[in-house]
């Protein structure tokens, strides 16, 4: 594919700029914050690089559109997408991101560090022997790139890793690999429920009570879109006790509006959707793979498939 | 060896007998708490189980003694032990243990637990990346069984090990094994710095001003031993931003007393020693076996040599 004009869109333009203009490429850019961004730029444009762009846009007219981010939700979900419009997306550490973000609050919850945090406060010696990661189950809902790396970090330290996909075919580091549906026989055994599906029409609220009523007091942690989450139904389940703790980074709603009584409940961790995020560097070194890549002709490891939607 | 009466004292000792009675053994047993033990209990055993007694004992007379913990300074540090007596100790999950605790207060510390905590109680949305294990540093102080399980999951993990042993021998899993003294070139690298290593005269009051002051801003974990740090020195370290956070599981002192100012300061993280417990069925797995082994003239891995403490 030939490249000629390409127009970074983001709020780290100049952070991007800085590291492109290192690169010597033959190619012109455009840099802009989505401010100033027109329609005019967009029919300049071969390539349009962004993410999470706010207002809505036409992007039929240039042939391909690199996501900064690993969801893609943004342009796709309840969207019309030309087809003929090739779109890739950011695949970098997200995969290590996510399972270290993931394994810190289950260590957190395994070794006890609120109570203990809590017995400091009151100089309180308390012994209280910490559970073991090879003494855990886990349920991984998404088998792809995020997480199959988090299922790999998770079964070298021991734990016994479940995954959910729309196929259930196995993958390696997944004891099992369940189908929506299957999983229910499986979901009262589990110790922690981690979300790493992409935003589709298929996983819109996709946590809801008919999943929450066959949990056992698991921890439940969201780092996929907060759109698969039915907030009301979570809370209800930590009420049911069939959820123990929750830890968010992702909301319907982004920042998380300061009326939603997530931010104040006792058993949820809230974090500022960082989980996994692309930092400057990243994102310029997977888009100048990608465009090396589409200008030789070589294969696309990161193109989405409209239809999927990821 | 002969072994037919055996002493297992122990605050446990119920759950002990209760496990041990289901292995029909030849041997006999008496079970007690320290409080009502004789030394003519002493004299009638062959052998003594037990961890941690608080009053001095003639240990001279038994055959054997086994450490119901990893630690034997109880037994050894400023003692004179006869060296006809054979003295073995728990070796279990120590080293997983200890591991997986050591790992969830570093990844506390990368993902920014405490300040996200802080941010949702002001309902405030502050992203902020957190980093990587692959991008650390660690320093581990203790080379053995336990020090070298933890930098096998570090490095797995991607974090850069360093290890401190009195041989500097070189060990799989640490990138470079340094000794006492030729560490001090490296100390300012290190992210973390770790203590796994037994109470003997060469490491009472080991971490003091003389480590300390080569630190540029590390954490700080104490697993080894409480008398291995000068309280003190780590408090003032911390003043002049050494160290920046310290995370203590054990104190010259247990339970560490109501005045010791530890217990107030915001940059110490206090647990009573619990990162590397025997649970019942634990360490009499591991009394079993080293019994098994003595009977039948098996070598013995976990024998204590003596002269070195450990």
């Amino acid at each position: 594919m030939m490249i000629e004009h390409i127009l970074v869109v983001s709020p780290m333009y100049k952070e991007l700029k800085t590291i492109l203009e290192k690169e010597k490429l033959h190619n012109l850019f455009r840099f802009l914050p989505e401010a100033v961004l027109t329609q005019e730029d967009l029919g300049w444009a071969d390539a349009l690089v962004s993410f999470n762009l706010k207002a809505e846009y036409d992007y039929s007219h240039v042939k391909w559109v690199h996501s900064l981010g690993a969801g893609v939700d943004r342009f796709l979900f309840k969207k019309n997408w030309n087809e003929e419009v090739l779109l890739t997306r950011t695949v970098c550490s997200f995969g290590q991101r996510i399972a270290e973000y993931c394994l810190s609050y289950i260590l957190k919850d395994l070794q006890f560090h609120d109570q203990f945090q809590d017995l400091k406060r009151q100089k309180s010696w308390q012994p209280k022997i910490p559970k073991l990661l090879n003494e855990q189950k886990v349920m991984i809902f998404g088998t792809g790139e995020i997480g199959q790396t988090a299922a790999k970090i998770f079964s070298i330290l021991g734990m016994e890793v479940y995954g959910v996909s729309l196929s259930g075919n196995e993958k390696k580091y997944f004891k099992e690999v369940l189908t929506d549906g299957t999983q229910f026989s499986r979901l009262k055994e589990m110790n922690y429920i981690i979300n790493t599906l992409p935003l589709t029409e298929l996983t819109s609220y996709f946590f809801d009570e008919r999943v929450f009523k066959h949990l056992t007091n698991a921890g439940f942690i969201n780092v996929g879109r907060g759109a698969s989450l039915d907030e009301t139904a979570l809370l209800e389940a930590i009420n049911k006790k069939q959820v123990r703790f929750a830890v968010l980074d992702v909301f319907a709603e982004e920042p998380l509006p300061l009326d939603n009584p997530l931010w104040n409940h006792p058993k949820v961790y809230i974090t500022p959707h960082i989980s996994a995020v692309t930092t400057p560097e990243e994102g310029m070194a997977c888009f100048l793979e990608t465009l090396k890549n589409l200008e030789e002709n070589n294969p696309l490891h990161n193109q989405v498939d409209i239809k999927r939607g990821y």
